[in-house]
Formats: C-alpha cells, sequence, structure tokens
C-alpha cells in the first residue's frame, strides 16, 4: 500500500489537452549513420526543443494548470538543478501566477540564466536534497505557494508521459523504449503510455553509473532513501528517485540499464556531430545506453528520449 | 548575352522529382524568442539536417543523376573547401559512381573527415581559387570524369533551389527570404523559386563583410573576377561569385547584406541556445543579417535558409 497517489492513462490524457495550448509537439529525428552504428532503427524524440529547453515543462505546465483559481493565484514553488525550475518559471507565466525556485549551489549556469529570466524569484541553498527540500517548504509556508515537487507528483509524472503519448502516436508499436533517470518522473509517465499504447515493447531507464540508486533500488526491491553523493556529468540526472517513481517502476517491469560518463560524452559528440542538434548530456544518454547494451536493442524498432538541450556552450566536454 | 545555360523553374521541379528518393525533406523550425529580437516571424529552413549535413546534397545529388548512364559511369569530380564535396562523395554513392575531390588547404577538418567517409577520391592543392580549377581540370582529363561545379552550374543551381521550393510550399507566401552567399548556388536556386511561388518576396543574399564580392559586383554591375582574399569564419562563404549566378542576382533583383564575423558569432550562439541546433557559421549569417539590418524585416514574415551544420566541435568560436 502506498500514501501517494500514482497517475495512469486517463491522467496522461488528461494532461495532454491540458498542456496542449503551451507545449510544443515536438519532433522525431532520424540518423542512417546512428542505426548502423547501433544496429537498430532509432527514433529520437526530441524534447531537447521543447518549450524551456526540455521535457520538464510538459510536467510543470500540467500542474501548474491542474489548480484552482484561488490555489494558483497563491503561487507555486519548487526546487531544482535547472530544468525544471526554469520550466515551472515559464508554466507559472503562463498563467500569470508567481513562481519561486530554491536553486542549489552548482546549477548549470545556463539554466539558472533561465530561471531567471522566466521571472521566477530564486533562493540559494546548499546542494543537498535535506537542504532543497527544507528550504522549499520554508518558501512554501512563507508565500503560501503551491510545491510542485520536481518529480514525485502525479501531476509532473503525467504531464512528462504525454512525451511519449506523442512519440507511440507517430511511430506505430516499436520494440523498446529508452529515457534518462534521475528522479524518475520521465521514465514514470513512459512506462504509462508504453503500457497502454505499446503494451509489448520494453521499457528502459538509462542511469549514469555515478548516481545508479534507481539500479540498486529495484536490485534490493526496496527503495534507497539515504542520502548518496552522485557522481556524474548528467546534471540533470543527480536526484534520488522518488517514492511514487519506484512504485511506477516496479509495477511496470522498467529495467534500468548504467553506463559512465565517457560514454555519455561520446554518445553526445555523435548526436550534435550527426543528428544536428544540441542535447545536454542527461540526455545523450539513451544513446550511449543503446550502444553500450547493443545486444538488446539490435534490429529492433526502438524510441529515445532526448530530454533536453541547456547546456553552457563555454564548457563543453569536447576536447581537443 | 550569356555562354551558359541559366536554370529556371521547370529545371527545379525536374531536380526535384530526381532528388527525391535521396535528399530529406528538412524542417522548419520556429522560435518565440528570437522572433522576439527580430520584431519579425522567423521561419527557419534547418539544411543542417540534410543527407551529408548541408543544402549542398540536392545539386550534388541534382547532378549526378542528371547524368546519362556512360558519361556517369566515368564518375565526377569537383573543387570544394567542405561542403559540396562531401555532398557530391554520397550523391556519387547514391549511384555507385566514382567521385574526386579537390580539396584546397585549409579546409575544416570535420568537412575533410566526411568526404573520405564517403569514399571519395582526395586531391589536395593549394588554396587559391586558380589552384582549385586547374587540379580539378587535371583530374577530370587523366580519369574521364565530369566536372560538377560547386555552384556555377545550372544541374546544381536547380537542385539548391528545391530547399526553397519545400519551404514556400509549407509557409505559403513570405515577405522575404534569406539565403547565405559565397558562389551563389543557393541564392540563385531561391530566387528562381521565389520568383514563381512568391512573387512579391524580396530575396536576400547573405555576405560576410570579409568576403563582400557579391555585394560589390551587384553595386558595380559587373562581376569581380580579379583574385581576391576573403577574410571570414564563413568558410563556406569564401567562393567568388559565379558567372550564372551573378546573372541570376541581377535578373531577380536579389539584394545583398552584408554582416560581420562577430555578429555572425553571436547568431550561431543564439541558434544553438534558442533552437538547440547546430549549425555551422556560413548558415548563422543569415540570422545575424536579420538581426543588423532589423529595420527591413520588422513586422514581416520571413524565410531563412539555415545551410548546413558541419562544424569543428573541438574549435567552437564561443569564449568563455
Amino acid at each position: 500500500m502506498t500514501d501517494f497517489n500514482l497517475p495512469g492513462f486517463a491522467d496522461l490524457e488528461q494532461a495532454r489537452l491540458r498542456i496542449a495550448a503551451h507545449a510544443q509537439r515536438t519532433p522525431l529525428l532520424r540518423s542512417r549513420s546512428l542505426d548502423a552504428l547501433a544496429a537498430a532503427e532509432l527514433h529520437f524524440k526530441c524534447e531537447n526543443f521543447q518549450r524551456a529547453g526540455a521535457f520538464k515543462f510538459r510536467g510543470a505546465c500540467n500542474a501548474v494548470w491542474s489548480l484552482d483559481e484561488a490555489t494558483a493565484k497563491r503561487g507555486v514553488a519548487t526546487h531544482s538543478s535547472g530544468n525544471h525550475g526554469a520550466a515551472l518559471a515559464l508554466a507559472g507565466r503562463t498563467r500569470g501566477i508567481p513562481v519561486h525556485v530554491v536553486v542549489p549551489e552548482g546549477a548549470v549556469r545556463s539554466k539558472l540564466a533561465a530561471i531567471e529570466a522566466f521571472g521566477a524569484t530564486v533562493h540559494r541553498c546548499a546542494a543537498t536534497l535535506a537542504a532543497r527540500e527544507e528550504t522549499a517548504a520554508r518558501v512554501c509556508a512563507q508565500s503560501g505557494a503551491s510545491l510542485v515537487h520536481p518529480y514525485a507528483d502525479a501531476r509532473v509524472i503525467a504531464g512528462q508521459g504525454t512525451a511519449a503519448i506523442e512519440l507511440l502516436e507517430e511511430l506505430g508499436d516499436v520494440d523498446a523504449l529508452v529515457a534518462p533517470i534521475g528522479g524518475g518522473g520521465l521514465v514514470g509517465g513512459t512506462a504509462i503510455a508504453a503500457a497502454r499504447l505499446a503494451p509489448h515493447a520494453r521499457v528502459f531507464a538509462a542511469e549514469p553509473a555515478g548516481a545508479a540508486d534507481a539500479a540498486e533500488s529495484l536490485r534490493r526491491g526496496q527503495r534507497i532513501d539515504a542520502t548518496f553523493a552522485p557522481q556524474t556529468i548528467c546534471d540533470g540526472l543527480r536526484a534520488l528517485l522518488g517514492a511514487p517513481n519506484f512504485e511506477l517502476l516496479q509495477r511496470h517491469r522498467v529495467e534500468v540499464l548504467t553506463v559512465d560518463d565517457d560514454a555519455t560524452i561520446a554518445a553526445m559528440r555523435l548526436l550534435w556531430e550527426r543528428l544536428k542538434i544540441v542535447v545536454e548530456p542527461s540526455s545523450a544518454i539513451v544513446l550511449a545506453t543503446v550502444l553500450r547494451h547493443r545486444e538488446r536493442f539490435a534490429g529492433q524498432r526502438v524510441g529515445l528520449l532526448l530530454s533536453g538541450g541547456n547546456v553552457d556552450l563555454e564548457a563543453l566536454p569536447f576536447g581537443r
């Protein structure tokens, strides 16, 4: 038994209607040379083209537009190292309500700039999950704002699942879906969409080897909720798997595959060079995973969710 | 009177059929924030997503598939600092014929790598137009290959014009079209397409201030064909305007707007950050031109041709 609501497919459908006027329907891209490298048919869902540069806008927008008028007026708040914060800031702006974002030290500069550019109030805190949650709780208490958690929130998970709905509607059936995992919002929503629209497809979560709490949680059959110290270039995937997210992973038999950062950087370079798109490391990990675990995907039709494209162009990991 | 054939709209239509099985129909992208910056409605035709990473594949493919069987078997040759060479190499491969590419010193590394990866024979030469043309003539004489000039060729111009046909079909009418200009293949084809499909649209050529022979040729009413020493980061736009291309620019009243490299680098950064796509400097110049000459485009619906996305990721011009 759980003490939280898990979203279902009907919630994803409602989310889709709710965000339709605000979110982009993002394109799918392919590359012959990447197909050849993977020996598979790869279809990339380009959420780097989503508003605010990441899939996060879907969930944030669904949460913001789910609120009743009186609650919405008091504003929303969250804690985020970047993309969810920017997404909530922009989603709040679509409804004209105040947005507070608690940002831990060490956030990617361009993501922080986006949060500010979209007009949110920024609150700094230390880079631990405890500090983030405490600061957000205080901001909510002081301002009356509603917390929109970056991933452990049924409205957010339902919004994120709309990307996979679009992908599956456009592609028809697939053999596998691969999404990056941090807190588990995107994977959770993807699993719900796949269960209805592509019930035979396997759903994989791509996780950095240096932040592999989801893999470990599934292995133990119990969610790790101790503090842990993620070490990965994937700044969007350092969060600890959420409780409802863990439940969804178990229920839908999602398999977590881990990959190290070197493979992710190489995959990021491939995506920039071959697809000619700007994606962040947290996105590139899905291609890294398919190439690293090639035998799992060979000969198959695979949908890969590229989560976002917010990088600091002055600090790219491409060496000479 | 001219001693060469100028292509017409019927040639573009034939080119389109000829290359349909090989070339990509590339998407149009937009950005709210770029629209706001320009105070105009900007639609970007993403030829960086074209095969071999640039619009050049359209013209090369049309030329290769225009040859009769016996001529084709003897192969094709060209001189190119990069994108046209890679495009011809790939186009030749689609027909299974030999391709020779004369590459001047100083070509972008990733473009040279592409020419080789597509299986063409590379011939090095000095970085002058004279050396390029002499070497190509010698290669043709020795091998029996047909020359496919990078831009002063009716088949190539017709192929390049298919990008503007797609753009105009998708957008309906526009107020203006902006394409980068080097030798004038893309602009020439764009002007032909616009004359038929959007006769009220103005056609602009975006030219680097440090390689502004097209602007000077139009000003004088006579094509500059002396040696000149282009100084620009736009490696794809260093060529001298071709003779048939000059004729097309005059005939269709194309206006050349020049812009300096600093503005182009800033525009390139905007395209990477806001559209999340990888484009080369020779593409970014179209946005730089619209922003630099804002008063010409304000309030208008503008189609911009992003010509390609082949850059060396180790040598990006984004400083800290």
